[in-house]
């Protein structure tokens, strides 16, 4: 019996994408499914790899964004069945690791990641899922299938970044006893009366207006931040996030740390949603940030961190870092995003065909696009 | 008129500390009061200074932490007036501007710092305090003279640093509406319910056992932390530690990863509490935290972060900095305090009169003291 082959998007190096014919994936484990792909997306987080950032080896399948239809389950599967019509959240989680059951699905010591060297990915006619039941979710009937992968990584990405912020902020100066439902020991009637900051005064800076900032942007707006202020050098993509609600500056042109003092009586953003994963964008985090403020990056670093602990102390910064738990703002960031569908309708600029993969591999690269989907 | 003059303990230079005559202080502002001071501590933070770290000027009064009797007081103090006995927090805090009124005490935009060159310190027989009425308190029956000098900045300062690494842990998988107290629009409902990390179960790191990491590490077994290891090279600090209630682990002889990895399945610290002030100490912190973990750095930090943007995404770490705000946690921290006071009862092991501050500031330096007091 011969093996089944399927045509799929294949890493060969930096700004090398192959589209070539590889094996059918099948069943491995007994909490597989496999997905005939229909929707595929690029991106951002795949420019790392492609501009050779990131190090890896080559020869596996591109992708973490994916919508299908369910082919086969492994007999651990319960949630699904052959026949329906799903979406992967981008990365597999297990659901029984202590990271899992503790919320934290963003570090899965089980999950390996679709499209690394770990596993391949969804751009491809097939793919296998690992723990499917988790991985997978249903495509409401609210959003089409085209939209919702939109909700595979970025939006519940930009909503994690902005929610983390948001929600550090709004905790300053609660009690220990009101934050810990009472289990913490020191009562809280003896902490004098703050005033609490409040929501539609916060002012959030999103640096980097790409897909998952665009997320960002719209996700701090819809969570009642006052003002959002949305960075990036690329005029579509300020457009873009005007339209999400946030006042745009430009980098390069605006003098953005002094927009950004003169909007806070000279104290600096509350919040710094840091989106683009280099060094010049966190370095501008820490500069626009005000004292005792958030900086929630969401980005993908891969050097060094551009600023001492010096500044930090001095600042009395409270940073978060680090990859999305996407399972466990899914249900919340779906509805948010449900809710605000519209303002994403010209968010997905090129469809392609998966043949195609190289070109739109290219003109993502060059922000040519703002957002391409490969089409089966 | 000849001016007053008193004895005070005088910065001129890396371990050259002077007693000698300076002016005595007087009323400046309307929100000032003059203390006649009966007991002044050597802080751990002083040593910065002592041993050349950090850049100063010369000339000014040493000292953050004092006791002592109200001699007069500005025409807008009202909470305070001549004959008192009272304590001052360890920095003047305006609550004017919005840093103060948002509970941010910690970065007052208006207050100078006792024992620099902003401001003369309490290491002498008198001394002069800005915002008098926010910056002192008055002295709980409950709690001696001498040991009020603890609460001045230590044990504040400590309960800070585990304060908020353990709320920001039971906070973990709340929902942003819940966190917000519903201000937030995202629905709760949607998110899975996730395992909440039981408090007792929580493993705490504190870093460092000189008085302030004493303190934190009180504050972390009293506010209902299940473990919390201790580390130190010094074998006296170790085993006060062990009597606050922590495992000891001592540097440079016990395999600390190890044990850590060990005590929680290989995952590392729910959250380590860093009190040290230097790279290797925090190079340490990010090495035991677990992924996800909390890492609360109220060390005074003058150079750079010894880790890379890469660590902190992969794991990612959550991470506060920075100088307690000690006026919000005065209150909750006081009581736990006083509760507890029984296991400070020989934190105090050295008592010196002022003219022995040169030799106090040098066996403190040399770990040969656990907490000096200078007495008038």
């Amino acid at each position: 019996m011969s093996t089944a082959t399927m045509q799929a998007v294949v890493y060969e190096g930096p700004f090398n994408i192959v589209v070539k014919e590889k094996p059918k994936p099948v069943l491995i484990d007994e909490t597989d499914a496999i997905l005939k792909v229909h929707i595929a997306g690029v991106c951002g987080s795949d420019l790392h790899m492609y501009r050779g950032h990131q190090k890896t080896t080559t020869g596996h399948t591109m992708g973490h964004e994916f919508i299908g239809t369910v082919e086969s389950v492994g007999s651990a599967v319960s949630r699904f069945k052959a026949g329906q019509k799903v979406m992967s959240i981008f990365s597999p989680m297990c659901m029984q690791c202590w990271f899992c059951q503790h919320g934290h699905t963003n570090r899965c010591v089980n999950g390996p990641s679709f499209g690394s060297m770990s596993l391949d990915g969804g751009q491809s006619e097939y793919v296998r899922v690992p723990f499917a039941d988790s991985t997978l979710e249903f495509i409401p009937k609210e959003v089409s299938d085209e939209m919702m992968i939109i909700m595979c990584d970025i939006f519940p990405t930009g909503y994690y970044g902005a929610m983390k912020a948001i929600t550090k902020l709004m905790r300053n100066n609660d009690t220990a006893d009101s934050i810990a439902g009472g289990a913490l020991h020191a009562p809280s009637a003896l902490r004098p009366n703050f005033q609490k900051i409040a929501l539609d005064q916060l002012m959030v800076v999103c640096l980097g207006c790409g897909p998952v900032g665009l997320c960002a942007v719209l996700s701090a707006k819809a969570l009642g931040a006052g003002t959002v202020y949305a960075v990036d050098s690329v005029d579509d993509r300020l457009e873009e996030a005007r339209k999400m609600g946030a006042q745009p500056l430009k980098l390069g042109t605006d003098d953005i740390p002094e927009i950004v003092k003169a909007a806070t009586d000279g104290r600096g953003a509350d919040a710094v949603v840091e989106s683009v994963g280099n060094k010049s964008a966190m370095r501008l985090a820490i500069d626009l940030v005000r004292a005792c403020g958030v900086v929630s990056s969401i980005g993908f670093h891969q050097g060094e961190l551009p600023f001492t602990a010096f500044e930090a102390y001095s600042k009395n910064l409270d940073i978060n870092m680090g990859r999305a738990a996407a399972r466990p703002v899914f249900g919340e960031s779906l509805t948010l995003f449900a809710e605000n569908q519209d303002k994403f309708s010209d968010f997905i600029t090129h469809r392609m065909p998966l043949a195609d993969a190289p070109i739109a591999y290219e003109i993502f690269e060059k922000h040519q696009a703002r957002k391409v989907i490969l089409t089966l």
